[in-house]
């Protein structure tokens, strides 16, 4: 069979697809023996049907390879492209025909559910024509939302990069505080609230902040908000509360449309704002009390400066034994995570078929949110905590972070 | 006459405030013989004024002193209280006679403009009385604008933190890169673009990412706006502008006030989006081109994940020469900066008085921005480059970074 691998990565960035990235390549190319030569497609399997294709081992010569590990964002480029669900379609056989012409025997997609669709999709197309290509998904998603594993490689980073910035928001609101004053920090999370959950982890005592959190998971309902917020301000007066981007009121409304359906700005077009600024406004105009509402930006799911130690070798290590798995035989597998049971933490990787895990999402478990849906239990913080763990030292050149570019 | 020391904060938090906390509480725990006891005034003069007052011996036998000097925000709390104009006002005598009563020597206020006019009023009053206490200010403010000063601490931190927040940003934006897309981010500066200039600091080539800065030290005009993104996306397709929060039109209004005249929620307020939401819309209207605008969060100020080095240095070493002045017999003066001729950068700590200081504000030099507008030229760079350089190592505890807190 052919030997030559290829690696993609597709989907949003995070903050450790590139140490999967790295994980990958380094793998293959030290077991130079059973791979050949080690391809990157350029934005995804969309580029790689442009022809965008590069070879890795001389990122390995020039020391880019490294600094890839601590790199944010996809290196090698990203697409959101949706191969077709009839395997009859046309692309399929294009798709083969250029595995071909590279003489792929491996093929790697680092992402998220969508990527295991591409992943599930390539490999019963392979079954179906007796292709030997084996094809592995790399897991990586900020959103923690995929099944049949503990946890997804970016998620840990990107709780660390929330929950300390929770706290630096926190330590913000509170240096006037003999003023009342409510922050809503609005967090990534259309329909699981993993991200959001993970501000909890800033609390240090019963009643510190965020004293309210708010997912996606249970419905919300604006009146019992005011009540909870008007409650807490009466212990915190300079109450954080955090909530998902993705809060609706359970029938499949999100908070952020109540707003949309309103505002027109001067060229016509509906305000499209945030659930955090709708529920500003709320505040302001029901509860009369200072209030401000703060949208995390893109960092928190690509940022370097909170990298976890613990996900970012996890990260690497997955790739590598997709690399493992591979040269054993498997294909149409995703790399998955088992947690070890017993006091410590400790994981395993493992192999899942892909086809049970990219239709599904996984969300926070209803019995780990507490207080009729404004808190997180303990077992949301002893499931997250050895995820944030261990700092990373990222190089720096010219007093900033030095990362990889794609030349 | 009385040696007794006391110290405040006062204003906005930055993210080296508490270095300079630090400096001047270490200096004059050091100085024993001729200092007395060493108090911090809670939550300012305001604060002071209330009976807010701890000592500060004990946080150096804890351990927390140390902790204080990595920790973001006012540790002692933060006050925006003006003193009156008129110096005959009763505020002074009660002021006063509270100085008295705690055997005050040496007061020390750590803050930007409105804390050098408290500290100016003070000398002032103190002069007019022949009251021996004297008055010193410490520096502080991610502005960068008070003048007779090379630079402020606090900026340099809030530099590099949008500096590599900026990179990482368009290192988001540029996953898709077959897809044009613009990204606005929208910094601190009402009316000094210091801050926003700072983004230039992480382009790598000419023609890098961020293309586009306007500071609201020029006139901003939306036409002209619209004409350079249009011109900018043709060489680059994921292109990010950086824009300070306050552009105007040079006449006086705000870029953000354009839009507030219009929208209305469904409360009845105006909707107050920012110059950023706005350009968002107006690129949107006008070009037809995939775009985004993103709001700097509070971190700016207060985020511990990239002090610089030299910052939080500069920022103790200020505290701790303050105490050395005040000792020396020098009253009515701030601490200042001056930059050493030469090839290497190096700064020598001076003292200016205080009454040329509170009422200035020094912004980005016009021969400093360039292209008529929006672009920022290699002077700032030079200015700029030494004062984010250095990683400062933040203790952490249970993954998350650790700060001090005050009990």
């Amino acid at each position: 069979m052919k030997n030559n691998v290829i690696v993609g990565q597709s989907g949003g960035p995070t903050a450790v697809i590139n140490a999967s990235l790295y994980g990958v390549v380094s793998e293959a190319l030290k077991r130079a023996g059973d791979c050949g030569t080690v391809y990157g497609m350029v934005n995804g399997i969309e580029g790689f049907l442009n022809g965008q294709v590069m070879e890795m081992k001389p990122l390995e010569e020039s020391g880019d390879l490294e600094l890839i590990r601590t790199t944010p964002g996809s290196y090698l480029g990203s697409c959101r492209f949706k191969l077709p669900e009839d395997l009859e379609d046309e692309v399929y056989p294009k798709l083969f025909e250029r595995f071909e012409e590279y003489g792929i025997g491996y093929f790697f997609y680092i992402g998220g559910n969508d990527s295991m669709d591409t992943v599930s999709k390539l490999s019963r197309y392979a079954q179906k024509t007796e292709s030997e290509i084996r094809f592995i998904g790399v897991p990586k998603t900020i959103d923690n939302d995929l099944v049949h594993t503990d946890h997804t490689p970016g998620f840990g980073s990107a709780a660390k990069y929330v929950a300390s910035t929770v706290r630096e928001v926190a330590i913000d609101a509170s240096v006037y505080d003999n003023k009342k004053s409510v922050t809503i920090v609005e967090i990534m999370g259309r329909h699981a609230g993993w991200l959001t959950a993970a501000s909890v982890l800033v609390r240090k005592f019963e009643g510190d902040n965020p004293v309210l959190i708010y997912l996606p998971e249970t419905a919300f309902d604006t009146e019992k908000f005011l009540e909870d917020v008007k409650s807490a301000l009466e212990t915190t007066p300079n109450l954080v509360v955090c909530i998902s981007e993705g809060i609706n009121d359970g029938k499949g409304t999100f908070v952020c449309e109540l707003e949309s359906s309103v505002g027109v700005d001067n060229f016509g077009h509906k305000m499209l704002t945030g659930s955090g600024k709708y529920l500003e406004n709320l505040v302001k105009a029901r509860l009369g009390v200072k209030v401000r509402s703060i949208e995390l930006n893109v960092c928190q799911r690509c940022s370097s400066s909170m990298l976890s130690a613990t996900d970012i070798e996890e990260a690497a290590a997955a790739g590598a034994y997709g690399v493992k798995a591979a040269l054993e035989g498997e294909t149409g597998k995703m790399i998955a995570f088992s947690r070890k049971a017993g006091d410590g933490y400790a994981i395993e990787y493992t192999t899942e078929d892909v086809n049970q895990i990219c239709n599904e999402e996984k969300t926070v478990p209803l019995e780990w949110i507490t207080k009729n849906g404004s808190d997180i239990g303990q077992e949301f913080i002893d499931y997250a905590r050895p995820l944030i763990q261990g700092q990373v030292d990222v190089p720096s050149e010219d007093g900033l972070p030095k990362f990889a570019y794609r030349r």
